[in-house]
């Protein structure tokens, strides 16, 4: 599960279901982190399921069905990553819009093969459905913690620990949100490296899905502005829009990088000499309550959290 | 997944996108089955995927949205149910339609949460997405084989098998279709008692379902009509439809009763004193080839496998 948050409908919901749900001894963390963790009494189990919209979560004539069903697995890949986990395989469905034809589907179906091909996970169940009058894609992916490392949790970061990201923020709109691969071989570089209090990944936006962390461990942060990786993709973005850059990088969402915190002293393991085969940011540290921001200028503001929300009325 | 088939769109589909997916030496069943089998290094696991739609697997005026939760849960389940396997984890998505509020929301999620609850296993996660124009729900169930028991496959069935089914057959719309219970237990007691050579879930109607095991088994099949167990839904039914109530119980979908092959010597085991805690009906015999039912009469006639199909054009 990737979503939501941030104060409004899609959160609340997600505290009610939270609360209707009473799960058993074998799940270990349920609904509300990027994956739930399980046990099979043979070991953990990374499970998550995420479902794309038509006209929300892309446009049909803005992106191609291999495009669509790319970024659909990708995304899903994207939440075992944020839990420190190994991808194994992914379940895919869709229930496609009035005029979606044969042609289309098999590139929905390409676009997610592709992806699976890259990141060597098995497609393993498909399962179509017609009559939907938008295309809604589907994807459920299971994974596993490898045995010696733990599953990363939202809940963890410390007062004092580092807050890192990896590559570059903002205007993910422009391409990347299309064409990313998820950073699967980079969480599990990072987590041979050292064991992160917290992650997630970049999915609706820099300060939302931080605050996510915040919220479930019970801690503030301070940003470093000199510090967040702006992408040029956020430079160009902000020609058009009349935002900054900072803004977009600060806010867009689907840039599907990892966000996690660590110990002072790791910092340096996963900073000197790229080991991710990335670049790692330190853009700020854990603090004990609030979101705030250091400027450039020296003045520190607050940061209202804010970015990609899917709304229920 | 369960899905269709039977020489249309949706049956070439599944078997294009067979051919697309290349699966690893980890996957030991893929698309194609009820559920997937996959190594996980620690045992066997069963992974499936469903989606129903408004308006093609349910109509929002004639079930309530937590009819329509539970229906996809349960459907899902019987998935795994039909692959002799115990059930774990669930992850449900939806994609709400433009007039589905906040109640609506909840009574999806209660039925989901119900049927869970009814057979003790786990919701894990839920994705929640706004937007689409029809209400579309997504179901993804985990399950596992117990040790010294082996996943069950539509393939396996050998001429002079036994077919059996449990339950009855037929007018499932009147009730039954919103309201069963997926047949897990009584899998598990079936697959403790002896081992089915082959076995399916009728969801698409009996017919379509033993075409099902019929086509991967490479073998035929001959039906006697008096021992087929026609349900009072399905005489009520065909007061109303003008149809014979065995065409009903030949031809309904959505019964999830097991639909299964066993050596003849397993018969009299799974017959006597009703040890699954529901009838089992020995309704015919694998033969070579060929679908063919010997009606009261003495006369033996050929049958055309048909029922319920998803279709794309």
């Amino acid at each position: 599960m990737s979503t939501p948050s941030g104060g409004s409908g899609e959160f609340l919901f997600i505290e009610w279901l939270r609360k209707q749900v009473k799960p058993s001894s074998m799940v270990s963390t349920g609904i509300g982190d990027d994956a739930a963790v399980v046990s099979t009494g043979r070991g953990d189990l990374l499970l998550t399921i995420d479902t794309v919209v038509e006209g929300v979560d892309f446009e049909s004539g803005k992106a191609t069905p291999k495009e669509v069903g790319r970024k659909a697995v990708a995304a899903s890949l994207s939440d075992i990553a944020a839990m420190g986990g190994v991808a194994d395989y992914v379940l895919v469905s869709a229930a496609t819009g009035e005029k979606f034809g044969r042609a289309a589907m098999e590139g929905l179906y390409r676009g997610m093969a592709e992806v699976c091909r890259e990141v060597s996970v098995d497609l393993v169940g498909g399962d179509l459905a017609s009559g939907s009058k938008s295309l809604v894609v589907t994807v459920a992916s299971v994974g596993h913690v490898p045995e010696g490392k733990r599953a990363i949790l939202r809940k963890g970061a410390r007062v004092g620990d580092a807050i890192m990201v990896t590559g570059e923020l903002g205007g993910s709109l422009l391409g990347k949100h299309l064409a990313f691969r998820p950073r699967l071989r980079e969480a599990a570089i990072l987590t041979d490296i050292c064991t992160p209090t917290s992650m997630i990944d970049v999915s609706d936006g820099l300060l939302l899905d931080l605050s996510h962390i915040l919220e479930e461990s019970g801690v503030g942060a301070l940003l470093h502005e000199e510090a967040i990786p702006v992408s040029p993709a956020a430079e160009e973005l902000a020609r058009r829009t009349g935002s900054s850059p900072m803004d977009h990088a600060l806010s867009d969402g689907e840039d599907y990088e990892l966000l996690f915190t660590v110990a002072g002293e790791d910092v340096s393991k996963l900073t000197q000499g790229e080991p991710l085969g990335v670049g790692v940011s330190r853009i700020g540290e854990v603090t004990a309550e609030g979101l705030r921001m250091r400027r450039r200028s020296g003045e520190t503001v607050s940061l209202e959290p804010r970015g990609y929300e899917h709304r229920i009325e």
